[in-house]
């Protein structure tokens, strides 16, 4: 803690680190310094500088940003670990790519890019000269400019370091079906603190040695978040060495702040934590070692704003959390905080670093790796550049037959199994596909994939146990966040992947789906970023059918959520049997840069549609169902019955059964619902209908009875603007919850037939006496349910066993 | 792992256990087996049983239940720990209460109730004998019964157990500020996997031990979750040893599957952990030692599903995954099934269990402790019982001068800061209250409360720390998913609470607000449930002032989230400066069972209101400022300008300051809403405005401009049965952001003052050439801002010293 003397030390039980403990020789420290400094130098200028970047004049006012606002805390400790991943990816010629966790992080990528000449190559604008390193400093943390954290923006980053917590999760996806790739993942301090990073650690017990890459976690303790001291860095270091043993980990320790010493201990600890990797991957790779391997962990302590301002003001600032933010805030105004300033950036020593033109100097670039190797220009970290089509099987394999809809039952995610199955067996050589859920993957009767391949686990294993397998590519795991993180991270660096999970705790990652968006979104923007596969989700034992989990897991808010998000990239389906499933998981494999999210229930479910029906519902994204109606001719329905989802689709249809037989000359229509953003403005949305579509399949004067799989108001929120929307009615969830059978469900948020039924003639003027006996039957329905299921807990005989009787 | 022999470790470093490591004579030993055997008997009768409760005939089909819908497999664990529990309560007089983390443990919980007398105290007609153990089995996961998981209809319980993760903050919550109560908590090795649990074992660095009571965690490896075996229990012991080590815990390992011998196990390793708790408090309080504690933690090892079918249609299924569920699916269906039901149920020797009328014989009682004592009563467990209004200062005390509507500033949350200040003092020795929040107090402006109390801190210290204190009670820590467990837990044990954080942040705690919400709304209908304190959030540093955090920082998606939940419940507020924020916060601290999000900039704010000002107005919760508009006489107005927001009011006023300078003869109303919810019709949301209320404030007719903080899409979700809301037109955050200036996130979302003047003038009919000119300086002052911020970094100066300029 504070400003301890350097030292590198390895856990007691490890053995023979001493002769490797110095490894550099002077002309190696000295290059590594220069390195480091240029890139503490462009750091800090990026924080502070308008102009007179290489301090060819003094620093006058006018030099100086108007508004501070970056962050120098984290900088020098990823400049350091950026220094020493460059010295051993060039020496060993490693394929590796780098998270970089710590928020706040831009200022040390950004300069790091800019010194390995990626910066330009992909900007080149921003030269690497003295206009280039003034372009630099000026956009940074400015209006237009890049953010003050690594983003799409920064070449050779995955990971946005915004929303702290994901960086190891996202390392690990990565690292996953990469055999020959190193990630390295600086985890900062105040990171570590959250959950999803807490959690992250025991993806030890996932990763393959054989046909994964390696993840090398460099916790960086400079010891502070923005105003307090961290959790992991003022617990004694016995405690902290324990805990990663804990976590499967074989803790390296590089402690101090004497910068020759530091960087002695840390290319030790990294050349330690490399050989490490390679006997590990060789015993497991060559020699059959299915042992668990510990894996390497770097634990670096240096001090928080290393090298920075020491006090400001009378106030310690380097080392402690005052050197989190901007740690001269004054010196635009205050000519000794200017002055303090500039000796600040002239003890980098700039000239020595950079010549007169402002291109850093040779030795500044010795460490520097060559083209690809480069952390700034690594493919992984552009996955599209890696993306190859995914071999998808076709449909008909997986179909089911419909001769007649609303007849024959399918479990729709149980075929959908069959589809994935096939995936994994044509990517069995390829490993560019994996399905994550939190153990659910069975009960989310998607089990077929097993013939294809197991469940990943590496921990131990016992002889009842089935599907578990060193080299699966299901993952399981109790950790909606880790699920999420993996994906995203196997996503980006160029692969594909489905995220299967319980409709109501997709929650538990809303914050993470969110970023996913943020990122796709800027990166669509950036023409050198290429596309990548979309992110997945299958939402299923979704909120109609918690028989026995009752209220808690009750929740189709997730839609909701998504749909707050950038158009360009979300979508959200509701396909309402099997076939439709297919058709729509199969457009969504096939997709790239889009969040699509699926619902679609696991339970029996009536087929509507044949194959060939199917694709062409799904290519409209909404259309009627006019088999299920009763309009006749140019007349124009008397109520149009619209549904969105599996279980509202059967009691729209169940409705409209009741209401064929029941009232044969009312005009119904009935209209489905697969891709929700059809039903918003096409100038908003671009699955958007024109006004004039959506008229004429919802009519604009008539009622619209909708019953809609979620919240009812979302469907509100999308139609809004169109002209029918005073005529829409939506049934959906009410937050009516509870354990009970699924027709109960449907009774208690009037999403029940009977309850549409009695909505439709309430809305269709000029029924009159025709309607009277129908109302007062569904009024008796309604009341005969409630006693039955009070006497037998299950549903009433006439709703279990209805088939749909029409044509 | 599997049924390996029964054993107690505990760390090689501690001794002197063995000594006590058979503390069980043989009579103890009888009366706990038999507990545990009731407990387990009732728990396979909940989940198979219609009738016959007590087998008194034999097992018929039509004494099983329809549909089988229980969990066996955590039960007989949950009922072995809450045995022992009740031993060393009445043992030792402790006040307790504990925390059932793992997933469907409702028949094991509610087993032990009815078992102490809690349930039928509770719940009367489920009466503790023949009778009542027939509808406790007939209820358990029935239409309209009870759920499978622990739950708030579940006497004795704070937490509910069907969204996994989060026991171990509640329990925490739970302990802070209770010096005396134990609060025992069981962590399930599933729910062990998920990210809040991981992090939740740091909570060690947290609790003091002179303030607050202890945590027990009894981390039960059964092995298994739904389909897969966990990580925890598939890692070798030394490695989970070091892990618990790692987070501060001395771990107690209990291993077996011989019930007599785990009996002892299981005994020992509570009352070492108990005494080593009493120690820990004695040496803190009596000794006044500072160092922080290294509290016990129980590793539990038993089969999932001990003592169930050890084999299942030549599966194995005690001790595996296929003891999750339902053991024996098809009893009803097969004698063979059902008589091995039978044989399961009578290998608990019911009939030594409980006499002729069901009731529990007194050996199967004596472990239960007396009244209050009993797990199933305390009080704790329904904090309303202990809840104490909160001392708030008189709101006089922090209010702010308000000459002038719009012409001075104030840093809102920094004045509630004040006010909150007062709360901490005034709670010093009660110690009630808690302020919660990611490292972000002082970020928030909130570091008054500094003045009054300090940053829990239980770990290392340096002499830079500021504001550290082993008995603070402002709680940071980098991880939202803590502030938000720990808040509940405290609140539902009957104290108060405030989580600030920055607003888009809040998304990370999304689910865990669901799920509160979800067990307000279900206690809130339980008349023996009292009421507790509301959950309050200040969600600040919003979307709108994210300067040099750019996209990742903003969005403020969390009141939709929020308002999609139960309407009894939600509240939302956006006081639009400081003395509606001091007016909103007292209100909401007051408030009971209720979720208010209040959403409050940190930024200097005009002030528009006085205080008497700002009490009628957010009374009103939203209304016309006619301060500000230019209505006369009777007329009615041209035009509505509404905004809702700190940031939309500021620049609704400088647009209707525009207007009036401009265009005088114009009839401007400016409406302001600061309780979300009254835009929702009233049969909607108890705060819903009734139709004539909206209409005689917003017109039926006239085009109402909205700038609203977030989505626009939410105002019209809550407006669109409104007379006048195809008349309605929202501004709002568009998920245009990046790193910029306050004004430019204005226009790229066309909320700017210029655009809200343009889109009044182009509907407002029959203005003709007199908006032309108005129309036209709109247009170049957009134009304007573009090229300023281009060449400057900041906001066009007319923006920056806009002030009021109206009456």
């Amino acid at each position: 803690m504070g400003h301890p003397r350097t030292r590198t030390t390895t856990a007691p039980s490890a053995a023979g680190a001493a002769d490797a403990a110095a490894p550099l020789d002077a002309a190696e420290l000295s290059t590594l310094d220069a390195h480091w400094r240029a890139a503490n130098y462009l750091a800090v200028g990026q924080i502070y500088l308008m102009s007179n970047p290489l301090l060819t004049e003094p620093l006058r006012p006018e030099h100086i940003k108007p508004r501070l606002l970056g962050h120098w805390g984290t900088s020098p400790g990823l400049n350091l670990v950026h220094t020493h991943l460059n010295r051993v990816v060039r020496a060993r010629d490693l394929d590796a790519v780098c998270i970089w966790g710590p928020g706040h992080g831009g200022p040390a990528v950004l300069a790091n890019s800019w010194l390995d000449g990626t910066y330009t190559e992909t900007y080149p604008d921003v030269t690497r000269d003295l206009a280039g390193m003034a372009e630099l400093f000026r956009q940074f943390s400015f209006p237009g400019g890049v953010p003050s954290h690594v983003a799409p923006e920064t070449p050779g980053s995955l990971h946005e370091g915004g929303e702290l917590g994901y960086s190891l999760t996202h390392a690990y996806g990565a690292a996953f079906d990469n055999p020959e790739l190193l990630v390295a993942c600086v985890i900062g301090d105040g990171e570590a603190e959250t959950g999803p990073l807490a959690a992250s650690w025991h993806a030890t017990k996932f990763l393959d040695p054989v046909h994964d890459g390696a993840v090398l976690p460099i916790l960086h303790l400079n010891g502070y978040k923005i105003a307090n001291p961290t959790v992991l860095a003022r617990i004694p270091e016995d405690e902290l060495d324990a805990l990663l043993r804990g976590y499967g980990h074989e803790p390296l320790h590089v402690t101090g702040d004497d910068p020759a010493a530091v960087h002695q201990a840390l290319a030790a600890a990294m050349d330690r934590a490399l050989d490490r990797i390679s006997v590990i991957q060789r015993r497991a790779r060559a020699d059959g070692d299915a042992r668990r391997p510990h894996w390497p962990a770097i634990v670096l302590r240096t001090p928080k704003g290393w090298t920075g301002p020491r006090e400001v003001d009378g106030h310690p600032v380097e080392g402690t959390w005052r050197a989190h933010q901007v740690p001269l805030p004054g010196v635009r105004e205050h000519a000794d905080h200017r002055h303090e300033l500039e000796r600040w950036l002239r003890s980098y020593r700039p000239q020595e670093l950079f010549d007169e033109a402002g291109r850093p100097r040779p030795q500044v670039l010795a460490c520097v790796p060559a083209d690809r190797r480069r952390l700034g220009a690594s493919p992984h970290a552009n996955g599209g550049l890696l993306l190859r089509d995914l071999p998808l099987p076709p449909l008909q394999r997986h179909a089911v037959e419909v001769d007649k809809p609303g007849t024959v039952l399918h479990e729709p995610t149980r075929v959908l199994g069959g589809l994935l199955a096939d995936v994994m067996a044509a990517t069995a050589e390829r490993r560019d596909f994996r399905l994550v859920g939190p153990d659910e993957t069975a009960s989310n009767r998607l089990d077929a994939v097993y013939e294809a391949t197991g469940k990943a686990w590496q921990a131990a294993t016992l002889p009842t146990d089935e599907h578990l397998a060193r080299d699966g590519r299901v993952m399981e795991v109790l950790s909606e966040h880790l699920c999420q993180g993996w994906l995203e991270g196997y996503l980006l660096t160029g692969r594909h992947g489905l995220f299967a999970s319980y409709e109501a705790f997709a929650h538990i990652v809303d914050s993470m789906v969110n970023q996913h968006v943020k990122w796709l979104k800027t990166a669509r923007r950036l023409p050198w970023r290429r596309p990548v596969a979309s992110l997945n989700y299958l939402l299923t034992s979704h909120v109609w059918r918690q028989d026995h989990n009752g209220f808690s897991h009750q929740d189709p808010g997730f839609v909701d959520h998504v749909l707050n998000k950038s158009p360009e990239v979300v979508r959200v389906y509701l396909p309402p049997d099997t076939n439709t499933l297919l058709t729509v998981a199969d457009h969504a494999l096939r997709s790239r840069d889009h969040v699509n999210v699926i619902v679609a229930g696991k339970q029996p479910c009536f087929d509507w549609l044949t194959l060939d029906q199917a694709r062409v519902h799904c290519a409209r994204g909404a259309g009627a169902w006019e088999w299920a109606g009763t309009e006749t001719g140019d007349r124009a329905p008397d109520v149009v019955l619209a549904c969105a989802g599996d279980v509202p689709t059967l009691e729209t249809l169940a409705a409209a059964d009741l209401l064929r037989r029941h009232l044969p000359e009312l005009a119904v229509r009935v209209v489905n619902v697969v891709d929700l953003a059809r039903l918003l403005p096409a100038e908003v949305h671009p699955h958007g209908m024109p006004d004039s579509e959506f008229d004429a399949l919802f009519t604009r004067d008539k009622p619209i009875i909708f019953a809609y799989h979620g919240y009812p108001w979302l469907i509100h929120r999308l139609c809004y603007r169109r002209a029918g929307h005073q005529h829409l009615h939506v049934h959906g969830y009410k937050e009516e919850g509870t354990t009970t059978t699924p027709f109960d469900m449907v009774v208690r948020n009037d999403l029940d037939r009977f309850r549409l039924v009695l909505d439709a003639v309430d809305r269709v003027p000029g029924l009159g006496v025709r309607a009277v006996a129908l109302r007062q039957a569904m009024t008796d329905a309604r009341i005969r349910h409630h006693a039955w299921i009070r006497e037998h807990g299950t549903d009433l005989p006439e709703v279990a066993e209805w088939t749909w009787t029409g044509g």
